[in-house]
C-alpha cells in the first residue's frame, strides 16, 4: 500500500485544480483522473490535458458516455444550460454523477493500491447538487470500503474533500496562496469556440463572485 | 413517482434472471438494464438481449468499458479465468463493479422516477466478492439516497437484493417454482464459440452444484 499516493478527480476547473495543488503541497504523489463523460463542455477535457502536461502529473482519462442516460443540461443536448440560477436543484445536475465518478476512481485506487482519493466538491457557493454535501461523501467512503477488496481486506480507502466547507472566495484565496494561476482553469459550462467563458451560467456566476469577494482580479476571459 | 416500476440489473445469468421473474411475480413493471462493460464473456450481452425480447421486457444497454481500468480476469485479457477456485477474493473480482453498476442504475432510476432497483447478488455459494454482501447493499442504499435528487428530494430509492441470503440450490428451486427455463440463462465466464459452458470456472461450479443439490436436472450445455 502506497499511502502517499493520491488519485485526484480532475476536471481542470477552479475547484479540482485547487485540490490538486493542495494534495501536492501535502506531499502526495498525485495521479489525476479525468472523466470524459461526453459532457457538453468538451473544452474541459482538452484544458485538463494541457494543464496536467504542464505540471508533469501522471494522468488517466476514463470514458463513460453519460449521454446514454441524459437527464441533465450537461449530458442532454435537448436541455439548455440556463443563464439564470433557478431555485432547488438545477438542470445542470447530472444524475448520480459523483457516485459514478467516485466509484470509478475507487476502482483505479484499488488496482493501483492507492488509499487516498481527492475530490473538489464543496457545499457552499455551489449549485445545490446533493452529491456535493459532506454527508454524501462520508457515506460513500463507508460504502466503498465495504464494496471493494481494498477496503474490505487491505485497509481504509479515504475519500478526501478538503474544500467541502469552503466558500468560493476562500478557495480562491487558498489557491492563490498555493501559487495557482487560475487563468489556466475553466469553469464555464458554455464556452465559445475561442475558449471564452459565457459569464452568465451558474458556474461562471459563482466564479466571478468568488474573485470579487476575494478582492483578487479575475483572470477569466469572459464574453461579457 | 411510479412505485410499481422497477429497474433490474440484468446479465442473463441464473441469478439476475431469477430476480427478474421474482420482481415480475410481485407485480412490478420491469425495466431491464444490462451493463456492457466489455466483459470477456461477450455472449452474456447477446443472450440477455434474446431473453428480454422473448419476454417482451423494456430494456436498456449501458456501455462502460471497464477494460480501461482492468485488474480482473473478466476485464483484462492478460489475466486468465482460473478453472480451480482459489481461497480469498478471486481474480474474477472486478474492482468496484457493483458500486459502479448500482450508481448507473440509480442514474436511470432518477431520470425515470423509478424507486426500486433489483440486483441478483447473493452472499452464499458465491465467489467471495465484497460487493455481494448485505452490509454493502445496505450501505449503498444509504449513500445513493444522499447523493441523488431522487433520494434527497422525492423519497426513498430502494436497492432490493432478494437473493442475498439464498443458496444457489434455493435460488434454483425458487426459480423453478416461478417457471423459469434455466436452459436460456448463461453463467459461464468461458463460453466457447458454440455457446457451451466450460463446466469448470467458479461460476459453472456453483451452478452445477446448485442443480445437483436442488435435485433438478441441469439443462446447461457443458463442454465437459
Amino acid at each position: 500500500m502506497e499511502s502517499r499516493k493520491a488519485i485526484i478527480l480532475f476536471s481542470g476547473g477552479l475547484d479540482s485544480t485547487t485540490v490538486l495543488h493542495h494534495a501536492l503541497s501535502k506531499g502526495y504523489k498525485c495521479i489525476a483522473l479525468t472523466i470524459d463523460y461526453n459532457q457538453r463542455h468538451r473544452y474541459e477535457i482538452e484544458s485538463s490535458k494541457k494543464y496536467l502536461k504542464k505540471f508533469n502529473i501522471e494522468s488517466y482519462i476514463f470514458k463513460i458516455d453519460l449521454t446514454q442516460i441524459g437527464g441533465s443540461a450537461l449530458t442532454d443536448n435537448k436541455i439548455d444550460v440556463p443563464s439564470i440560477s433557478s431555485s432547488g436543484i438545477p438542470v445542470t445536475y447530472v444524475p448520480a454523477r459523483n457516485t459514478i465518478f467516485l466509484s470509478i476512481a475507487s476502482a483505479y485506487a484499488e488496482i493501483m493500491s492507492v488509499e487516498n482519493i481527492f475530490i473538489g466538491v464543496n457545499q457552499i457557493d455551489f449549485s445545490g447538487y446533493p452529491d456535493c454535501r459532506p454527508e454524501f461523501i462520508n457515506s460513500f467512503e463507508g460504502t466503498i470500503n465495504l464494496g471493494t477488496k481494498l477496503g474490505s481486506e487491505e485497509g481504509l480507502l479515504n475519500i478526501n474533500a478538503p474544500l467541502i466547507n469552503m466558500s468560493k472566495k476562500d478557495i480562491i484565496k487558498y489557491g492563490y496562496s498555493l501559487g495557482i494561476d487560475y487563468s489556466l482553469t475553466v469553469s464555464c459550462y458554455n464556452l465559445d469556440d475561442h475558449g471564452r467563458a459565457c459569464g452568465s451560467c451558474d458556474s461562471c456566476q459563482f466564479r466571478r463572485q468568488g474573485f470579487e469577494l476575494a478582492g483578487i482580479a479575475d483572470p477569466t476571459n469572459y464574453i461579457n
